[in-house]
């Protein structure tokens, strides 16, 4: 795809969006009201002839009096008048489009003839597509937010491709829960006209991505698709779900987008070779996806677990064997420094459980210990936090009248803040990852204005409700790392 | 165990707590103080020689001065001073006692030289302990929050029995976070005394217990303990953590409760035969937990899925296969069922894709008809409750003042609530599970005191985050129940 395309695409300067409506439960109101609570920056001319104003803008009778020019066409009018309005499109210039509306191929029979004609008729004029049968396209720089759900992410460098809608806003839902934010969220539907390859090409150089996401059912090109995966995983990693690998699955898929999913096991195989990240689920492509914004890629597998209790370290060591990570023997000199931080009576071993241990200080120093350390290449730091919450989130009726609201001036609050605002400091410092891990994550409500939740999700740095995900993460970064040879 | 020590364990009218500090920052202060934000029915006679009053209780210099029969002893005390407390408990006729003190078997020498006094103390004069090194034991039916952590369950029908205390707090927090309530939560610690059979046994006639979860991470005796489970298990579904499988894991098990693990392979085929539900983490624990609680057991392993968006479906049909449910393929009748009900372009498959037919009754009317059919054991349902969130959930700041504060007087909204709501019917009248999944759940904050998820919370009823999970739910009912027989 030529630049101009992929920059009308995703930095349009005006948007016409054929198909407004004034019904509040019509997709024709709601996009249109999301684009507008987006503050999407260019100017925005809705397209319909039965109406004079929506929402405030004025609305026009059809695309070619539309009085200037624009960039992109959003089009949400019913499948058998797509391709007129495409056609109009063309004439008027327009470069780009995408299609929401659904009941193309996935339909079969003549869903499958309209779908066809449309991308004729729109690279016959130079125009460029995506969808049909999608959720939108959010481009943040440009504040531009085409989507179906009333759910806005914030600017981050996370990109996500996706042939399903659903997969995009559950990436979303989840940035928002934690603090991540995106750079572009591409829902490629039916992938008429533009692939998830071509996408993954445009985000290659994309100033505004770091870590692309990748949600697939099935391959038109799967040998591009690889070859372009390939390159561009040297430069950006590529978090992938590929989905349809059961039978089942694979029946879904093709009702769902009409793709033919292929072999799981020839997947894999490709996968390893293209250096993309393969996972099995939302929860796992995101948290890696996170990871991978902010976290340092480990030199090797061996691992340092710090814990605030027993249980949740011998669930961490575990999840971590499994995962292929090794739980390293700490050396003499180490235990030796660990002596001077802990209490006397410690467990002297790896998971390093700070027990009572958890004073001022302690947490922050153990990082740092174990950071030093030449045995261990990245540190787990499981339960940190939770003084704050278990104050904030007893749920007992009687209790709430007890809880201290400025929890803040706790001093083992305080110190948590402290410990976590000097993350990023100490994972530059000595070029190690700190993979946190915490039930207080899970407890620690969206709406937090102050307290150590806050300040890691201002830092974009997740903390993962489960130790096995924390495991998870590390050894994903450790295999990519291993990939790129480092 | 004699059931007095149970009932003066588990419903004591009189707790004696040894070791009360005036410090908010010990252990002495903090669990006292969630013992009276639990509103402990009973008498509560705090117990320091150099203490007057604590927290507006009368403290009393030992044991032996308290004026009044007690039934239970809470200790806080140095480990050097169990030993004593217990005999002065002893001398006192008090039958149970909970020792939160750590530093004992799991330091090996002197701690376990302490331990074994303690217990030989206890053991000669009547008197049964709980731990030590524990987290402390919550039994809801008389308020009794004796816990570490300041974070109180709900009472509900769930037990708790775990060798870790971290992973009964995650389990509180899973708890209050779903609105499951719990009846008896019980952190065995090193298990000096009492071991996690022994509580078991109590919990199989224990009439405020459905469920019973647990997380060990060794067994003293085994064969003890599964073939009580055995017989449990018939009565009561238990699903269990057995961590330390690994090496890895296992060495942080000894350091942690001095417990060995033993042969993983060996656990898993005793737990096939005990029909314990053996799972792999605290999630999987809980959701699994939960879903026993008002879930019926279904009859096979045939699975309808009703899906708001093609991914999701995918995703869940790939799960399903994968943990061993058969996404059937739906008869006719079914079929012309569906077409009554949905869209003219729905595509006439499993998942059921409901898309724009998420309509007015749409979705209760198709899981009517799935549940209806003879080809289905059990319905998942993906997506629902979505309308309320994404209305209430936007986070970008201009959006926030557009946001209908009334969500609930819209009729969409109106409707995924009248259709939650009849979720327990439903599952009655066809005697078959309704799992649900979706987004929104993960995204709906706990204070919420509207909307479809307060109703859901209500019922006690789950709606996981992941569709991955909602599978694997739905496969160890099924499980279960074949190991039932049903």
């Amino acid at each position: 795809m030529d630049t101009n395309s992929f920059s009308s695409l995703f930095s349009p300067r005006s948007i016409a969006f054929v198909g407004v409506s004034k019904d509040v439960r019509k997709w024709g109101f709601i996009i249109l009201n999301n684009i507008i609570r987006g503050q999407f920056q260019g100017s925005i001319y809705p397209v319909n002839p039965k109406e004079k104003e929506v929402l405030g803008l004025k609305v026009y009778p059809s695309v070619s009096e539309i009085p200037k020019p624009v960039d992109l066409a959003v089009i949400v009018v019913p499948p058998p008048a797509v391709s007129g309005v495409v056609a109009e499109c063309v004439a008027k210039g327009i470069k780009s489009g995408i299609v929401i509306t659904a009941g193309f191929a996935e339909l079969g029979g003549e869903g499958r003839r309209l779908q066809e004609e449309m991308v004729k008729i729109a690279r016959g004029g130079g125009m460029r597509l995506v969808g049909p049968n999608c959720l939108g396209v959010l481009s943040m720089d440009v504040n531009m937010h085409v989507i179906m759900p009333s759910i806005h992410p914030m600017r981050g460098s996370l990109a996500i491709i996706s042939q399903s809608g659903n997969v995009v806003s559950s990436s979303i839902a989840r940035g928002n829960r934690w603090g991540i934010g995106f750079s572009r969220c591409i829902s490629s539907g039916n992938e008429a006209d533009l692939h998830c390859e071509d996408f993954l090409e445009f985000l290659e150089e994309d100033h505004e991505t770091k870590v692309i996401m990748a949600y697939v059912e099935g391959f038109r090109d799967g040998r591009r698709f690889f070859n372009i995966a390939k390159r561009v995983a040297k430069r950006k990693p590529i978090v992938m779900i590929k989905a349809g690998t059961t039978e089942a699955g694979a029946q879904a898929a093709k009702s769902h987008t009409a793709a033919l999913s292929g072999s799981d096991s020839a997947c894999d195989a490709m996968c390893k070779q293209a250096g993309i990240i393969r996972v099995q689920n939302i929860d796992d492509m995101f948290n890696i996806g996170a990871a991978l914004l902010h976290q340092p890629l480990p030199r090797g597998r061996r691992v340092g677990i710090i814990t605030a209790g027993g249980g949740w370290g011998v669930l961490a060591s575990d999840a971590c064997a499994k995962a292929g990570l090794d739980v390293v023997r700490l050396s003499d000199e180490t235990i030796r420094e660990l002596n001077e931080i802990l209490p006397a009576w410690w467990n002297r071993g790896n998971p390093v459980d700070l027990v009572t241990g958890f004073q001022r200080g302690g947490l922050r120093n153990c990082i740092n210990t174990l950071l030093r350390s030449r045995q261990v290449d990245g540190v787990i730091v499981l339960g940190a936090g939770f003084r704050a919450v278990t104050e904030r989130l007893s749920r007992h009726p009687e209790a709430e009248s007890h809880v201290s609201s400025d929890f803040t001036s706790n001093p083992m609050v305080i110190d948590d803040i402290a410990t976590f605002r000097e993350i990023p400091t100490l994972m530059s410092r000595y070029g190690k990852p700190i993979v946190l891990a915490s039930d207080s994550a899970a407890m620690a409500e969206v709406g937090w204005e102050s307290g150590p939740f806050k300040v890691l999700r201002d830092m974009e740095i997740m903390c993962y409700p489960l130790p096995d995900q924390a495991a998870e993460v590390l050894a994903s970064l450790a295999r990519y790392s291993e990939y790129l040879g480092r």
